[in-house]
Protein backbone atom coordinates (compact mmCIF):
# COMPACT_ATOMS: atom_id res chain seq x y z
CA UNK A 1 0.00 0.00 0.00
CA UNK A 2 1.24 3.54 -0.59
CA UNK A 3 0.94 6.85 1.43
CA UNK A 4 2.11 10.29 1.75
CA UNK A 5 4.00 11.95 3.74
CA UNK A 6 3.70 16.05 3.91
CA UNK A 7 6.61 17.24 5.60
CA UNK A 8 6.68 20.73 7.07
CA UNK A 9 9.49 23.05 9.16
CA UNK A 10 7.06 23.50 12.09
CA UNK A 11 6.46 26.61 14.76
CA UNK A 12 6.24 27.42 17.85
CA UNK A 13 2.64 28.74 17.12
CA UNK A 14 0.31 26.14 16.93
CA UNK A 15 -1.95 28.22 14.50
CA UNK A 16 1.25 27.85 12.07
CA UNK A 17 -0.07 24.54 10.98
CA UNK A 18 -3.17 25.54 10.13
CA UNK A 19 -2.67 24.67 6.26
CA UNK A 20 -0.65 21.60 7.07
CA UNK A 21 -4.17 20.04 8.45
CA UNK A 22 -6.20 21.75 5.38
CA UNK A 23 -3.60 19.81 3.06
CA UNK A 24 -4.09 16.73 5.22
CA UNK A 25 -7.57 17.24 4.76
CA UNK A 26 -7.74 18.09 1.14
CA UNK A 27 -5.40 15.03 0.65
CA UNK A 28 -7.83 12.70 2.67
CA UNK A 29 -10.91 13.66 0.60
CA UNK A 30 -9.73 13.67 -2.53
CA UNK A 31 -7.97 10.12 -2.19
CA UNK A 32 -8.83 8.41 0.27
CA UNK A 33 -7.62 5.00 -0.79
CA UNK A 34 -4.03 6.00 0.11
CA UNK A 35 -3.03 7.28 3.87
CA UNK A 36 -1.64 10.53 4.65
CA UNK A 37 0.51 11.81 7.59
CA UNK A 38 1.68 15.78 8.84
CA UNK A 39 5.20 15.11 9.83
CA UNK A 40 7.66 18.15 11.23
CA UNK A 41 10.99 18.73 11.34
CA UNK A 42 10.90 20.75 14.84
CA UNK A 43 8.78 22.29 17.25
CA UNK A 44 5.96 20.74 16.55
CA UNK A 45 5.01 16.63 16.46
CA UNK A 46 4.96 14.14 14.85
CA UNK A 47 8.26 14.20 13.92
CA UNK A 48 9.37 12.03 10.22
CA UNK A 49 10.32 9.26 12.01
CA UNK A 50 6.92 9.06 13.82
CA UNK A 51 4.57 9.33 11.24
CA UNK A 52 6.46 6.70 9.32
CA UNK A 53 6.05 4.61 12.17
CA UNK A 54 2.38 5.49 12.04
CA UNK A 55 2.00 3.91 8.63
CA UNK A 56 4.03 1.21 8.91
CA UNK A 57 2.10 -0.22 11.78
CA UNK A 58 -0.89 0.55 8.45
CA UNK A 59 0.54 -1.70 6.55
CA UNK A 60 1.92 0.59 4.47
CA UNK A 61 4.73 -0.44 1.75
CA UNK A 62 5.69 2.22 -0.55
CA UNK A 63 5.98 6.10 0.78
CA UNK A 64 6.39 9.30 -0.82
CA UNK A 65 7.53 11.92 1.54
CA UNK A 66 6.73 15.66 0.20
CA UNK A 67 8.64 18.53 1.96
CA UNK A 68 6.14 21.81 1.93
CA UNK A 69 9.23 24.03 1.94
CA UNK A 70 9.43 26.77 -0.67
CA UNK A 71 13.39 27.20 -1.02
CA UNK A 72 15.96 23.77 -0.64
CA UNK A 73 18.52 25.37 1.79
CA UNK A 74 19.92 23.97 5.01
CA UNK A 75 17.10 22.27 5.91
CA UNK A 76 16.14 20.20 3.17
CA UNK A 77 19.47 19.93 1.73
CA UNK A 78 21.28 18.73 5.12
CA UNK A 79 18.76 18.09 8.00
CA UNK A 80 16.25 15.89 5.45
CA UNK A 81 18.35 13.75 4.34
CA UNK A 82 19.91 12.53 7.42
CA UNK A 83 16.07 11.89 9.09
CA UNK A 84 15.40 10.38 5.73
CA UNK A 85 18.14 7.66 5.83
CA UNK A 86 17.82 7.27 9.40
CA UNK A 87 13.80 5.92 8.98
CA UNK A 88 15.36 3.99 5.96
CA UNK A 89 17.40 1.94 8.14
CA UNK A 90 14.48 1.79 11.29
CA UNK A 91 12.21 0.85 8.60
CA UNK A 92 13.86 -1.29 6.21
CA UNK A 93 10.50 -3.20 4.52
CA UNK A 94 9.36 -0.14 3.49
CA UNK A 95 10.28 2.19 0.19
CA UNK A 96 10.58 5.57 1.28
CA UNK A 97 11.03 8.07 -1.47
CA UNK A 98 10.96 11.95 -1.06
CA UNK A 99 10.16 14.29 -3.78
CA UNK A 100 11.96 17.77 -4.46
CA UNK A 101 10.26 20.92 -2.35
CA UNK A 102 7.00 21.87 -3.22
CA UNK A 103 8.70 25.09 -4.16
CA UNK A 104 10.11 23.66 -6.94
CA UNK A 105 6.90 23.04 -8.96
CA UNK A 106 5.74 25.70 -11.19
CA UNK A 107 2.27 25.18 -10.62
CA UNK A 108 2.63 25.69 -7.28
CA UNK A 109 4.80 29.31 -8.05
CA UNK A 110 1.56 29.92 -10.77
CA UNK A 111 -0.75 29.91 -8.03
CA UNK A 112 1.15 32.26 -5.62
CA UNK A 113 1.15 34.36 -8.95
CA UNK A 114 -2.35 34.18 -9.05
CA UNK A 115 -3.22 34.62 -5.74
CA UNK A 116 -1.07 37.98 -5.77
CA UNK A 117 -2.77 38.87 -8.81
CA UNK A 118 -6.13 39.02 -7.37
CA UNK A 119 -4.83 40.82 -4.47
CA UNK A 120 -4.20 43.95 -6.12
CA UNK B 1 1.21 53.30 -9.93
CA UNK B 2 0.85 49.70 -8.25
CA UNK B 3 3.43 47.45 -7.05
CA UNK B 4 3.93 43.93 -5.16
CA UNK B 5 6.28 42.62 -3.07
CA UNK B 6 6.85 38.85 -2.60
CA UNK B 7 8.00 38.91 1.16
CA UNK B 8 9.34 35.68 2.32
CA UNK B 9 11.48 34.67 5.52
CA UNK B 10 14.89 34.49 4.20
CA UNK B 11 17.96 31.38 4.94
CA UNK B 12 21.21 30.92 5.16
CA UNK B 13 21.61 28.89 2.56
CA UNK B 14 21.58 31.20 -0.94
CA UNK B 15 20.19 28.86 -3.14
CA UNK B 16 17.33 28.66 -0.34
CA UNK B 17 16.05 31.87 -2.59
CA UNK B 18 15.76 30.19 -6.09
CA UNK B 19 11.80 29.93 -5.91
CA UNK B 20 12.05 33.60 -4.87
CA UNK B 21 13.37 34.33 -7.89
CA UNK B 22 11.67 32.64 -9.89
CA UNK B 23 8.20 33.95 -8.93
CA UNK B 24 9.86 37.52 -9.51
CA UNK B 25 10.59 36.31 -12.53
CA UNK B 26 7.09 35.05 -13.89
CA UNK B 27 5.31 38.14 -12.06
CA UNK B 28 7.25 40.16 -13.97
CA UNK B 29 6.82 38.43 -17.38
CA UNK B 30 3.13 37.94 -17.02
CA UNK B 31 2.08 41.57 -15.21
CA UNK B 32 5.29 43.73 -16.37
CA UNK B 33 3.29 47.02 -15.94
CA UNK B 34 3.53 46.29 -12.35
CA UNK B 35 6.71 46.76 -10.66
CA UNK B 36 7.49 43.42 -8.16
CA UNK B 37 10.37 43.33 -5.36
CA UNK B 38 11.50 40.31 -3.27
CA UNK B 39 12.12 41.24 0.47
CA UNK B 40 12.99 39.00 3.31
CA UNK B 41 12.01 39.09 7.52
CA UNK B 42 16.11 37.49 8.18
CA UNK B 43 19.60 36.04 6.64
CA UNK B 44 18.31 38.00 3.05
CA UNK B 45 18.39 40.92 1.31
CA UNK B 46 16.36 43.37 0.54
CA UNK B 47 14.69 44.02 4.06
CA UNK B 48 10.79 44.67 3.10
CA UNK B 49 11.92 48.50 4.41
CA UNK B 50 14.64 48.79 1.55
CA UNK B 51 12.33 46.73 -0.80
CA UNK B 52 9.30 49.69 -0.12
CA UNK B 53 12.05 52.24 -0.58
CA UNK B 54 13.30 50.95 -4.15
CA UNK B 55 9.94 50.89 -5.12
CA UNK B 56 9.08 54.56 -3.79
CA UNK B 57 11.87 55.84 -5.85
CA UNK B 58 10.08 54.27 -8.66
CA UNK B 59 6.93 56.29 -8.01
CA UNK B 60 5.09 53.55 -6.52
CA UNK B 61 1.53 55.02 -4.65
CA UNK B 62 -0.07 51.55 -3.59
CA UNK B 63 2.15 48.74 -3.11
CA UNK B 64 0.39 44.97 -1.89
CA UNK B 65 2.74 42.63 0.07
CA UNK B 66 2.04 39.24 -0.40
CA UNK B 67 3.47 36.91 2.60
CA UNK B 68 5.04 33.83 0.83
CA UNK B 69 4.64 31.75 3.86
CA UNK B 70 2.88 28.62 4.56
CA UNK B 71 1.38 28.97 8.09
CA UNK B 72 0.76 32.47 10.07
CA UNK B 73 2.79 31.66 13.05
CA UNK B 74 4.64 34.38 14.83
CA UNK B 75 6.86 35.76 11.93
CA UNK B 76 3.22 36.81 10.51
CA UNK B 77 1.14 37.69 13.90
CA UNK B 78 4.21 39.45 15.39
CA UNK B 79 7.36 40.34 13.74
CA UNK B 80 5.44 41.13 10.17
CA UNK B 81 3.00 43.95 11.50
CA UNK B 82 5.98 45.48 12.95
CA UNK B 83 7.78 45.94 9.96
CA UNK B 84 4.51 46.98 8.16
CA UNK B 85 3.63 49.54 10.57
CA UNK B 86 7.16 51.18 10.42
CA UNK B 87 6.97 51.09 6.51
CA UNK B 88 4.07 53.31 6.57
CA UNK B 89 6.00 55.27 8.89
CA UNK B 90 8.33 55.73 6.76
CA UNK B 91 6.72 56.16 3.47
CA UNK B 92 3.32 58.06 4.51
CA UNK B 93 2.84 59.00 1.01
CA UNK B 94 2.44 55.04 -0.41
CA UNK B 95 -1.00 52.99 0.60
CA UNK B 96 0.61 50.04 1.77
CA UNK B 97 -1.59 46.78 2.09
CA UNK B 98 -0.85 42.96 3.29
CA UNK B 99 -2.80 40.10 2.24
CA UNK B 100 -2.87 36.94 4.32
CA UNK B 101 -0.12 34.58 3.93
CA UNK B 102 -0.10 32.04 0.89
CA UNK B 103 -0.55 29.35 2.47
CA UNK B 104 -4.44 30.34 3.40
CA UNK B 105 -5.48 30.09 -0.33
CA UNK B 106 -7.16 27.53 -1.66
CA UNK B 107 -5.51 27.36 -5.17
CA UNK B 108 -1.90 27.35 -3.80
CA UNK B 109 -2.99 24.45 -1.01
CA UNK B 110 -4.40 22.52 -4.31
CA UNK B 111 -1.89 22.87 -6.20
CA UNK B 112 0.78 21.56 -3.73
CA UNK B 113 -1.80 18.13 -3.15
CA UNK B 114 -1.71 17.93 -7.15
CA UNK B 115 2.01 18.10 -7.28
CA UNK B 116 1.82 15.43 -4.41
CA UNK B 117 -0.28 12.98 -6.67
CA UNK B 118 1.76 13.28 -9.75
CA UNK B 119 4.48 12.00 -7.73
CA UNK B 120 2.70 8.88 -6.43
Amino acid sequence: MKAIILFGHGARDSRWREPFDRLASLWHEQYPQTPVELAFLEMMQPSLEDAVAALSARGVSDLTIVPVFFGQGGHLRNDFPVLLEECRGKFPKITLSATPAVGEDLAVLQAIIDFGARAL
